[in-house]
């Protein structure tokens, strides 16, 4: 592939927004279409960033000028464009959840494995550099064996109201993050407890869904892996993973752009707080994670997580919500 | 009580130490027996810090030369003495755990509940300068509503094969310190679920014990508490609490005696390992643990926990255990 | 001005390429005219962002192609350059230092004075968004009356042997930009004491220069500045600034872009070292500079460094300089 | 020596207090004699800490009954105190400023040299651990070779108007003891720069003093130390050593007690302020000063700084005050 390659992207919402900005930075890749029911957001998107409109996928595939695809387009919309790129045979970057019923998922799951064609998962933290540098240095067993794995991650503030019955529940939405990222350091999780509680949301209780929880996971090798999760934080987005070892420990912390600290009468060492929330914090995440996908379409070896990352994190997430839900903890297979 | 508070010791091993030299700087109280079956200890601690020697429990109550007893005996002994104080309507301090046996404890309860002879329970953390500041500034509602807690807590290394066997695990030995603190700050837990793992120690895996759990407690308004415990530690003594609420989050670091910190070519603001243990990372702690059990002695207004504390933490562990083996989780009633 | 600001670069070493870089970032400038007695350089840059070539200054400014010029050539070809683009009423950004000879700048104030086309000096340290921020603290009298002023400014290495002779010495190289950042929060300076060292490098020493300096300078409020320089430093670039005010202190730390911290049996606390050096630390505030002086090329208000501060920091660096090698305090006079 | 040491203080003062103490709590010594021209004073601590009392310097050395003196008394004693001690052949431990007149120094030198009886100065900075440690790792050339060295002493508030003139100004009262660590690191200093300054305090203006100060010292190598002082602190006492070297750097930071941080929506990591002045500080330094001194007494090797150490002091702190009234460097010669 000598000439840039044309990217088709499905849905202009936030995320979709993000990934054709990311386009533009990148050289060898050039947007050629937009595609969105809501057809002025495609206009508006195609307008700033290049590309041809629509709100039929079918066209897009059908013109023969898309080297690769970007599903960002609502959960309930992914696997079906998943399976018109494997037919297209054109490869996929698909945003997570990969869908919100694993019955589906694995209805699909042999064509997916049949095919050569890439499909990409959008797990964005896996291409923050500073959790690529932690695998990297637990991966050269600086900390000996990995026993336990702690990562907290809490968003500023809850979402709209009105997105809450679409997003699956907290688990499928906001700890699959997570439970990708607990993968990304020990792939074989055998084991998911979870509790969930609702200590300040109403709207989030008459969605019948949780706005703080704890997930525990256990690897194969008896690591065990505590998630901690709240729809708030007062002190803005809380980013954090401390990997204990048997010979020692490594955090990363949260991102402060802020180098001036103050000390004073009452208090010492302040420092300004965390402003941002994941467009800021993983902005160049998601470009890495676009450009680590090209990649793939290039035929070269790439690091993106693919489809059977996507059905295990949707596995362990229904697993946390069955935990949750049961006071039992849950055994799963992921092979 | 004008004169000194005569203080009868029983058990002189390495927490019975600590109470003595304890005893030693605070100018109201005397040793004035020390008990043990071992003679030879007792006769040493007696040397060092004064008091009559026996190994006859008994005899330390008949003496009439006693106006508070301290029993840091092994755990089987733990309730006698206890029931025995009361009887003979003597003060006491217990240390922690209050006995193995829920059902024993339970059998005693009424007993206790209807002598007004102070029992405080050796939860030494409680009194630990930094995790009060903190828990003042939490009902100070600095961070408004407590949502979540988190408590990591590992020791710096694995206790004698020896002492296994009688430990009564990790919950009822090691994780018993956090399972109270979570009720220092949530006095009324309602659930446990708990992990177990081997990850590390073949000693503690023949015993049948864990080397490393996760416990997650709910509080009776949906709190969340999440207990991190490791039997070893390569970096040291690690013991934090890390508290978040609705309108910000409030930590308690290690501690770390060193102020040197090293700026290099392969990393920066290096600072020198923690180097202690409990008895150096809560010396202060104990003294203050005696001195306010003293004021109990005297009939001043005490903050000590009490048997009901003592109880409620077995309770907990207990149902961790439970919890670890069967993998549900369980419902608890403290009240 | 409504089309594209057309930009003229005199110099194409390193320090012009950042500014070529920064104008390829602004859309409301382009870069016109590339001058480099050494063509091959010109012809490079040209190449890579832009613009006719040319070796001769004056065919620039005769082009009527320019709205704008940016100075970035040796040092002794400053003041010509800016001289011409005063004569040829085109607003000039101009790196420092703005000449080595304080009387040929002092021959030049008049007509700078008389002039009213806008003259920008280079300190880019005076846009980095950190000091930008403290200055705006302090001015708030977060911390009262500022009383006490540090600059800590250390080079990752030594400049090469070969330009150490050109270079004036590390006061009117290397230090010029701390006693503008002295002047940024105390304008009016009215001693200056400072003292060199050789305690590193023979190259330096061979060339009557010093490795390392202590600078004092008193304000007009009796103001106490010091700036500590060394030209070599094991651990990075190191650029720090601590404000001591009446009421508190304010510091601007160190840029580090790892997160990942490690802790360790020897260690704990220990993160990853700064790996920039000014062209990375300062990136940003190159870029800001140069939209700065557009803005002033407009017609808006700017608040970038004129004349009068690159003449005043001269001031300071041959004050230095002289009390470094006489052992005595020199008054300034910088009105 | 196979009793304890019977010690006699001289100066019953804020420091005499300290030294006291220190003696309370060291079993090897005794307290034996106290004597202060106000009776009361040596009264009042005699029936704390033991000894017997007198206003008369000779009652004490004429008793036979001490083995060992402490001077604590006003700086115009310490010179005759020490000189009756050596004609008694009685180790003493001075405190700081030995004297204000270098004259009565310089008289009193060859009788320091010729006597064998141990003098020491009550530097207590040098038995900081924290300090004590740096100085172990610069001298294991952790840090390759020492170049730079930066002392920031800054005291909570100005002392009370009264002490003012008795003082001997800023640099011989509060400087010296940063003079001393100067020396501690680099003994031998060559020449001494200062700056004073009248920031703030109406009450040190007019005792004809500074109340802010900037020196630097060279050291025979051409290593540059700054020290840094202010007589007030809004966040409380700031002491702190940053030590530069060829291979990196070393700092030790201020003490804080406190572990409770916090994190917020205007600040983050903040944690409470430094609540401790010099007493608090170097309350262990103070006893192991006394415990070095102890060895001297019993002819033991000793690290106490001695008469000439105190006398470099007052050379250097001399030499700071006529550099900031002249503005001239001033070269010294400590041999």
């Amino acid at each position: 592939m000598t000439h840039q390659i044309r990217v088709g992207l499905f849905g202009t919402g936030r995320i979709g927004q993000v990934h054709a900005m990311s386009l533009a930075t990148l050289d060898e890749a050039t947007l050629s279409w937009v595609c969105d029911p809501f057809i002025e957001g495609a206009k508006q998107t195609a307008a700033e960033f290049g590309g041809r409109v629509t709100d039929d996928p079918d066209e897009v595939f059908a013109s023969g000028e898309i080297d690769a695809v970007i599903v960002a387009s609502p959960t309930a919309t992914h696997l079906d464009l998943v399976a018109k790129a494997i037919e297209a045979d054109v490869p996929v970057l698909c945003e997570k959840p990969i869908d919100l019923e694993i019955s589906r998922v694995n209805a699909f799951r042999e064509i997916a494995a049949l095919s050569d064609v890439p499909v990409a998962l959008g797990f964005n933290k896996r291409f923050d550099r500073h959790f690529v540098e932690l695998k990297r240095r637990v991966a050269a067993e600086e900390i000996g064996v990995l026993e336990q794995l702690l990562i907290t991650s809490r968003d500023p503030g809850e979402p709209p109201a009105a997105y809450l019955p679409q997003s699956g529940g907290i688990f499928r939405d906001m700890t699959i993050h997570d439970l990708d990222m607990a993968r990304y350091f020990i792939p074989n999780i055998v084991e998911v407890s979870a509790q969930g509680a609702n200590v300040f949301s109403d709207a989030i209780r008459h969605a019948g869904d949780f706005d703080s929880t704890v997930v525990t996971l256990r690897g194969s090798n008896d690591e065990l892996v505590t998630i901690i999760n709240s729809r708030h934080s007062a002190y803005g987005y809380d980013q954090r993973i401390e990997a204990f070892g048997s010979k020692g420990l490594l955090q990363v912390g949260n991102k402060n752009d802020n180098l001036v600290r103050h000390w004073g009468p009452r208090s010492v060492e302040s420092i300004g707080p965390y402003q941002d929330f994941f467009l800021e914090r993983y902005a160049e995440a998601y470009r890495l994670e676009v450009a680590e996908f090209l990649r793939a379409v290039r035929g070269l070896p790439s690091r993106s997580p693919g489809f059977e990352d996507g059905r295990a994190a949707l596995i362990l997430a229904d697993a946390a919500e069955k935990s949750a839900r049961t006071g039992t903890a849950v055994e799963v297979d992921l092979s």
